[in-house]
């Protein structure tokens, strides 16, 4: 039986709810496919680390975490090892690399990722920032080091877009790609139609659970431009970073704003666009923009998601995610892996 | 540089967009798969037969039945070959069956099917009824011989259904599946809510070529019963015909039931359910049925088509084809030859 060792940087939702589908998928991944999946290391900021070459008890690092919120001090617990030691040394096959995201740089997820690849191992990536801010370097750098650079969550959780187009839509050339791409701020605005109020919604979502203690990122279209950076990049030949991308947030959205468009039969959406200009040079943009309530994408709601891809071969190709939970983001990771493990 | 033979049943709108698509990326797969694709024969009904070891012209073919309708009488033309002929005897690689559906049995194709299978020749259907009507021995039978069977093009075109579940959805399980995913139904229905009449809009769909000379397998539903037949066998285990789909056309939609749709704040769609009874017994469903005007499937228009599909892993995931023309069934089939392909 093959032996594929995992080391995963982060465990928050993602992390947690992808080591639950590895235990869940543990007997399939055995039988169909003659692996062992085993995780050889979780580093965190906040609940300890984990090493151990054996093979880390994930159903009891899911309690502990679930119960205490910190890893229990046994074998292989550490406070104080860094995640770049565990990229560098450790030995591992597959680098997960799920810390959040930094937008202004992506510099150490950038870095994780790159310290892996140099060492000939894949890489799966759940933050946008390398592919945000250093595709061309990282995907060069797994070609030349043959090895896998996948990073099928930072769009849409689970959802096949990364992965779809590699195998399904492998020889199709795509000339432009709309979408709805951040659930906080689609959530915000089907709120605030209602005739809801703005600091009532926030505060309602951040109790909840669904909107960030500090929601800036979402609300002025950075986490969009991030994923639009990412978009551009895979999909049109980009070499851009968040930076790059025609940003505009939701925050000056006004009650006018909103009676005008619904008087228009629209509703306002942050769309997110990647396109070429009349020069052939890929442009990304994110704004609020009118919908007509009959399109599609009005019917996005809450915390749903929507993409649109257009290619040379198969015309207009639009996937809708329906209010995810975590459960998405670990699928995300998990196709990624079996991606590899196919691979073999 | 390796070499693929095709034999092509039938020549007709998918077919030739398929033939397209093979000469606008013979360059790609030569360099890019070391893969130089030929296609060695061509039935047809009514056109004449090609067969041409050393490749046909297809740039040729296509102006050919373009211009005439029929094929040149050149070296290779044959008017009496048979397509089970062609099937048994010629030597290809892959085998494209592009005939017809007969509703009744999909012997026909089933029987091009299995002649290539037996003989461990790849298979690719663009025909619903060898999936339809024979899934369970056919697919058998192609692993058994170590060779391929593949559809895609059978549900919705070249939109990555089955490719998608099979690569990036590949170890997640299908619990339901709804859709609407017959567009002649689905632009009638459209009209009709317009306030236009039934036979207007039928005679000039037929007129415009998109609403076949006899509609009744669209208008009972019964395509639509097949398309629903080949998602529960393939997704959800089942061993089903389009016979054992509980299926209602739209032949008895009044004024008076739109009139009440309309009145309700819904539209009238003809859906497609395939799920688990309280037995865990897989069933199929085609009916008419009413959809709130907010609800996505009430924007899918004209001749576009919806899917959504629940999974384990995954939870909803609706991917919709917008509007496609021939060239979107040429692409599915191109899909399935690029599996080939990068399997090889």
């Amino acid at each position: 039986m093959k032996k594929l060792r995992l080391a995963l940087i982060g465990f928050g939702n993602a992390g947690q709810a992808f080591a639950r589908i590895l235990l869940e998928k543990e007997e399939v991944l055995r039988k169909k496919y003659d692996t062992r999946v085993v995780v050889v290391a979780i580093t965190t900021k906040t609940r300890g680390n984990l090493v151990d070459a054996w093979g880390i008890d994930l159903d009891k690092a899911l309690k502990n975490v679930q119960n205490s919120g910190r890893f229990d001090k046994i074998l292989g617990f550490s406070e104080s090892t860094t995640s770049q030691d565990i990229v560098d040394k450790v030995d591992y096959d597959v680098l997960v690399e799920l810390t959040p995201l930094e937008f202004s740089s992506g510099k150490v997820a950038s870095n994780h990722i790159r310290g892996a690849l140099k060492r000939g191992k894949h890489a799966i990536t759940a933050n946008k920032g390398p592919v945000a801010w250093a595709y061309k370097e990282l995907s060069a750098l797994a070609e030349k080091n043959n090895c896998r650079f996948l990073y099928e969550t930072t769009v849409m959780d689970g959802t096949p877009v990364f992965n779809m187009k590699r195998d399904a839509l492998r020889l199709c050339n795509v000339t432009e790609i709309t979408g709805i791409l951040n659930s906080t701020t689609n959530y915000i605005l089907c709120e605030l139609a209602k005739g809801r109020k703005y600091n009532e919604i926030v505060a309602e979502g951040k109790k909840r659970g669904f909107i960030e203690a500090n929601p800036a990122t979402d609300i002025g279209g950075y986490d969009a431009a991030a994923k639009v950076a990412v978009l551009a990049n895979v999909f049109m030949g980009a070499d851009m970073t968040p930076l790059d991308v025609d940003r505009c947030g939701i925050e000056d959205i006004s009650e006018d704003d909103l009676r005008k468009a619904n008087e228009n039969g629209n509703v306002i959406k942050l769309m997110c666009r990647i396109f070429q200009d009349e020069n052939g040079e890929v442009k990304g943009k994110v704004a609020p923009e009118e919908v007509d309530k009959n399109h599609v994408y009005a019917t996005i709601d809450g915390t749903s998601s929507v993409i649109t891809v257009t290619t040379d071969l198969m015309g207009k190709l639009t996937v809708i995610e329906e209010a995810p939970e975590t459960r998405q983001s670990g699928y995300g990771i998990f196709a990624d892996l079996m991606a590899i493990i196919e691979d073999d």
